[in-house]
């Protein structure tokens, strides 16, 4: 039963949508990174919500504030801890959803687990509010990994029916990734904004929603990192990836399209470059054996459509065990996957981090 | 660095391929339970090789001998230990490629990790192989989760281009389950195993290799398991299956294909049947918020083809730098997918009785 | 590098001395248990500061602030979060020891493993003020345990040359337990405490501090609790007690008393008593291999002496690399172990609660 | 429920007493160490029994049999498996004790915590056999460790009334070190030995058995080492030193005895010597705020006696619930402390492996 990740450095998540904040503790941060709090805002910024009409309309300041573990600016090696208020809580929108699950959501299994008792409002501690702190965390890891030569960054690759498909995994520029990487919505074909904002709009005017695919990329790592079996980078990435609310599928490289692969086509092939081992292609998003093999790490997440929707929905009253018919109300993003960009990028600098430290 | 898993019980596999023995260590199992040997060997000798032509020539005994945590056929309570001989090993097949590493396979990451100290002979601590102590673990803990009602079964749901599509996430019964789970070639509808064996004996016959799906479920797990955030069932499971070679991608429920839904239809609806809490639908595969919702637990893995293809390929010489071409030799699967049903199934029986003890 | 304790229930504690506020997360604990919030304050008040002569003149309010994990005073199941600002800090006390570290404290060790980044003022992370949140994190545990019948409470039964030696391993009450866990100053014998409080006026008048034991005990555990080897409860409780500054040993039962024993004096025999098994001496402290025996557990942890004393002492210039004479000002506790028996009986209940749960 | 220890090396152990086999997998052992196996056989035998009066007559050859992660006599990186025979085994000595559990054993709690269904031959896995698996671990972990400076030894400090007390705590030599590490009776005073030899001879003619203290210590430790609070060297020493059977204490430097002192005379003073900061006096036993200070590593754990007398005891037998009087017998240690020796050097090389990894 945890909201605690990591191995060598310890993330642990807290608080509750509407409660009166949230926030994380990372325990294990190397000492002496002076902290560059303007990146850390832009990548608080990117993820939070109310900039347009493709996100929900609650507003919030999302504003970090530090209570330990830094001393003027510069990480003391003692736990970090954050917490940001919530301000801009309209709990009335949910008072009603006390019996009556939402479908989709994680409020029935909820209601079972904790019996009862955890905090609904918002859906509490499930809320992809939480995935605030996540993005500190991962800005403060991005830091030391930048340091250390390595970039990460990623794109929509899709939404409803629209593609992003200019991606080429195995070249990956430095540039391309630190573009992406401060884009509130990031996708590599200039023209495709356009059409995925379409299709989001489309959704918002039905109250439906719509899911998508990011595609996460990292550079500048060696070959060799990850551990065996059960600790590779796509055993510890993916564990943290599922971790993100709406998160329903991880694939790396070409991931289930090697389904319809043979050998020869889906191997990738080796040659000596500029005195280095060097990959032909990146079939395999950068990792064999679990293991980083040079080529840059590539994987995909698949986002679910966000289950609020204001349409007429099928379920049940818990307490009296009755059939019925819920419209959901309140602020909700008729499409997520633009602001989870920034958490999949997140999760991302802090796993990594956590395997190089 | 770690082939170890598992919270409250502790899986260790150990060995290599070509070395003395391969096998493992259970801590934290049950004390108590009664084995069922016939059913454990019945699980082996699913996924033992040479059994056909769509399967490696090589031919394994893999019978597994107990050391300790068992006295006359009853779990102890103290770690379980188990040995398996390995008896055919012919390691002149792979003297050559100590220095030029196998595309597609960790040959190349390995030896950069472990400084080339590794055993490359068939793929060492790396080969498929180490699968075989994984479904030992999986044929005990699938005895315990039994008796408290829970079935597991997998299909074979794509093989290139063929695909067992009357798999119907919402409506999986136990005698399904229970039939998969013994069929050395499993899948749903009874006609395609003849069109899968055609796709497979194809790419034998070219000496290429083919990728393919497997769909997983588990019934009988009641609602409301699994941690917080980062220790959801889908963390937990993803993180175990990726341990499975040549597993490149996992899904729960729709997966990625949420990315082309709205949430209308998306959302699992719900409704009073018999007096308790039913879905309607079963796209998230049984989990909402990490956590089980009652419904059928639905997810499936992308396996890779075999990188083993005695096509030639371009690799380097990882002594001189120099290019090299590389034709791969050795007794190989050109489809490693039916022998794989067991291990997913191994895995998830693993991972489900560690999450309910 | 880790704040963080447990296994099923994950302490995180945050906060250095003299910074903004210190605080914990506790993940994991359990849903639906209404908080006494009284009995959180009274552990608190107990091992607050600035109560008497016996400790230091500093006084600290600490009110805990919740911030999540508890609605309408029960708790939800998700991670609590809680904490207490710092507001009595005279840094300037502290500002000339950047350099020069203190003789007795982690002043020199955490500038060579922090690089000189760690918050020095007040000991930062490593300060007695840090088990504030431990108490919190224990007072919660203790409500859980309590409510299944079991007790903890510990005494002071050693400071310098005084003992308290009426307690009686093999027969705990539970009225001696809860009377000595409010107690602020805890002794069995009611005629010690003077003679404790003269050894530690004593002390203070020099500027001199002294040391102690705390014996502490549980009883309502059932037999046969813990794991194998490295997981048994002495090992998880020791784990845990040596991450309270100042402990500096750890003994079960006679613990080094066993050295002057033979086997026919050390071993506890057992009779049956009113249909039970039931042991007729403790010297083991209710552990056998590692496991709960039905006797009362029963431990024992050496506290050094509080390391500030305002006495010259040799020391040395980290900058200079030269020999200087330091002398410690600043407010101290000539004697911590009064404080510290809450800390210990906390520590103890939360590592019962992780074993139980 | 775990005999598995470390986090970034994992020692696994398993095996019962009276089994086919113990032994351990070392998960995460570096790869590219040339294990040097007199060494580690000259170990073994230092632990084995059989040798003298002082231990059991019980004679066991102990010979590690390598199955995996060795290659050639260099570690490949990947899990070491290592697997002892059990050979001499008479278990008709313990057919009665079944449900009469020995007093000061783990019998009646594994009794309650297994169902009955444990081992009880020997002890199962709760026998002092299974630390010849910890030494085996140990004796490579040493051998990393001695490549970089880091030299291991123990001594027996106490064994009854009889103290080895010409031990400098901040004075220790490696020369010191290496004589005790292979010394199979070690002490410091040449003269000790006999009067400890006659206390142990003693309590054999009277069957009964003698407990003790051992005292270990590490140099060439850098300062810094050592996580935060409940990972500190102390923390995860400990937790590991109450894995070996009997030990019930631990204590770092002066331990118990800073009960006694004051401030001024516990503080360890600074100086500056050769350029490099220096201790005056080392009653903090080389740690400080759970971190290393540079000073040679001392703490000492202590030893109950054998529990195992052929006296007659009172016990009871747990199928009937009625007081019967048992006589042990069988082959025992008067006093294990000599052979524990080796033992805790084993698990202090181990845990300071995986603190340093």
């Amino acid at each position: 039963m945890s909201s605690v990740m990591g191995n060598n450095i310890k993330l642990s998540v807290f608080g509750e949508s509407h409660g009166e904040a949230i926030g994380c503790v990372i325990d294990g941060f190397p000492a002496g990174v002076e902290i560059d709090f303007e990146k850390v805002n832009a990548q608080m910024q990117r993820r939070a919500p109310g900039k347009d009409k493709a996100s929900t309309a609650r507003r919030e300041n999302d504003e970090p504030h530090i209570l330990s573990g830094v001393l003027n600016g510069v990480t003391t090696g003692s736990p970090i801890s954050m917490v940001i208020e919530n301000t801009n809580t309209l709990s009335g929108d949910y008072s009603d959803l006390k019996a009556v699950p939402r479908p989709g959501h994680s409020d029935y299994p909820a209601y079972v687990k904790y019996g009862g008792n955890n905090d609904i409002r918002g859906g509490g501690h499930f809320s992809g509010r939480l995935t605030a702190p996540i993005v500190f965390a991962g800005a403060l890891a991005r830091q030391v990994l930048e340091e250390k030569g390595i970039i990460i960054g990623a794109h929509i690759s899709r939404i409803g029916g629209v593609c992003d498909e200019n991606f080429d995994k195995n070249n990956v520029s430095s540039e391309l990734l630190k573009q992406l990487s401060v884009d509130p919505f990031a996708t590599v074909s200039t023209d495709i904004e356009t059409k995925m904002r379409a299709v989001i709009e489309n959704a918002r005017l039905k109250s439906d929603s719509v899911g998508g695919v990011i595609e996460c990329a990292a550079i500048g790592l060696p070959a060799g990192l990850g551990g065996n079996m059960f600790d590779t980078v796509e055993s510890r990435l993916s564990a943290a990836l599922f971790g993100i609310p709406a998160v329903k599928g991880v694939q790396f490289g070409a991931g289930f399209d090697f389904a319809k692969m043979c050998g020869s086509e889906a191997n990738d092939e080796y040659e000596i470059k500029n005195g280095e081992v060097s990959l032909l292609s990146n079939n395999n998003g950068g990792i064999l054996g679990g293991i980083t093999d040079g080529a840059p790490l590539v994987f995909s997440v698949a986002v679910k459509p966000t289950p609020s929707v204001s349409v007429p929905q099928k379920s049940v009253n818990l307490q009296t065990m009755e059939n019925e018919v819920l419209t959901v109300r309140g602020r909700h993003d008729p499409c997520i996957v633009p602001r989870a960009v920034s958490v999949v990028e997140a999760v991302t600098a802090f796993v990594l981090l956590d395997i190089i430290i």
